[in-house]
């Protein structure tokens, strides 16, 4: 136990996660060392965060205007929804450079027992942004892409009963398999029986 | 890529050591989700870091008052003086309990290539210290616990030479051997090296 303002820094940094008391205790001490403005910025950049974060209007991704910078691309595909559960997840399938459609970011999956229903998630938003047509345009199909655990499939299957009603609407989910660079040996047989089931003709 | 206030945030959590990108953008997501309050107390734990953190007159260790807890408390052992390069080496030696004198910060340890001299380190104290008598008592023996790596090691040897001239002083150093718990076929031939040579009789 330190003495004064560096304890609480700690302490306020050791409730961070994935920062236990060591790594706490080693930034509280690089902080001591750096120079204030430094820490300025780290305050101003709390302070930004605290007043609030713009979420986009369509999608709900993070966002700094009213359209996030995907809505707002006229060259991004406006028949192709793919929904996600976070914002870090629209992050993660634009890494891939694979997807060039429109995400929805339902801001979680369903988990009753920690009191998320579909009211908590921005299902209802995802259905009227199907329903209406999209600049004029309609969409053609939803990708699924929440997470593949249990919360993330049983937000799957509650999405696509909602979405069985819309006619000529594919709906999609992201494949389940091994993972590239993998090992055969190494899958749990859950993963290793998704691969099965979902094998591809070559 | 983020917009806005995240990715500064992000930005600015991942300059933190120990914190990669991937770390600092859970916190991030993390604070976007916690009660404003939370991210208050961070805030002001961090100014009051930045505002400047006193530290003890005598031993040199963060503390908030003009005395450290240990250097006022009555029932530490005035005659012993453990040395040590910064303030995390003082809660070390205090955890294990065995320790009952008091300490010596140096605020790190000799590296020339780094532009760190003697004169950069609270030697000049150290030598005042052992110099009075502290309290009229005079300081019979010194505990070198600088790191056992190449600038600790050059620490203890120049605080071995400037303490040779204080009469009746005993100057003592940790001791270098295998870890506790450590398996002899793992060590290195450096540890190994010591452990023999500071053999002890039984």
């Amino acid at each position: 136990m330190y003495e004064g303002p560096v304890q609480d820094l700690i302490d306020e940094l050791g409730k961070l996660p994935g920062v236990g008391p060591k790594s706490a205790q080693r930034i509280a001490f690089h902080l001591l060392s750096v120079e204030p403005p430094e820490i300025d910025r780290l305050k101003n950049a709390l302070q930004r965060v605290r007043d609030g974060v713009q979420f986009c209007v369509v999608c709900g991704t993070v966002s700094d205007k009213e359209h996030c910078r995907i809505c707002a691309d006229p060259r991004r595909d406006r028949t192709v929804i793919c929904v996600v559960e976070e914002p870090k997840d629209v992050q993660a399938v634009e890494r891939t450079r694979e997807f060039k459609g429109r995400y929805h970011v339902l801001g979680g999956a369903l988990d009753p027992l920690s009191g998320v229903g579909p009211d908590q998630l921005r299902i209802r938003e995802l259905l009227a942004r199907i329903g209406n047509q999209e600049d004029g345009v309609d969409v053609s199909e939803v990708i699924i892409a929440t997470d593949p655990n249990t919360e993330g499939e049983a937000t799957a299957t509650y999405l696509v009963r909602m979405l069985r009603d819309f006619p000529g609407l594919t709906v999609s989910r992201l494949a389940s398999g091994l993972p590239m660079g993998g090992d055969l040996e190494f899958a749990d047989e859950l993963t290793l029986g998704r691969a099965l089931s979902g094998r591809r003709t070559l």
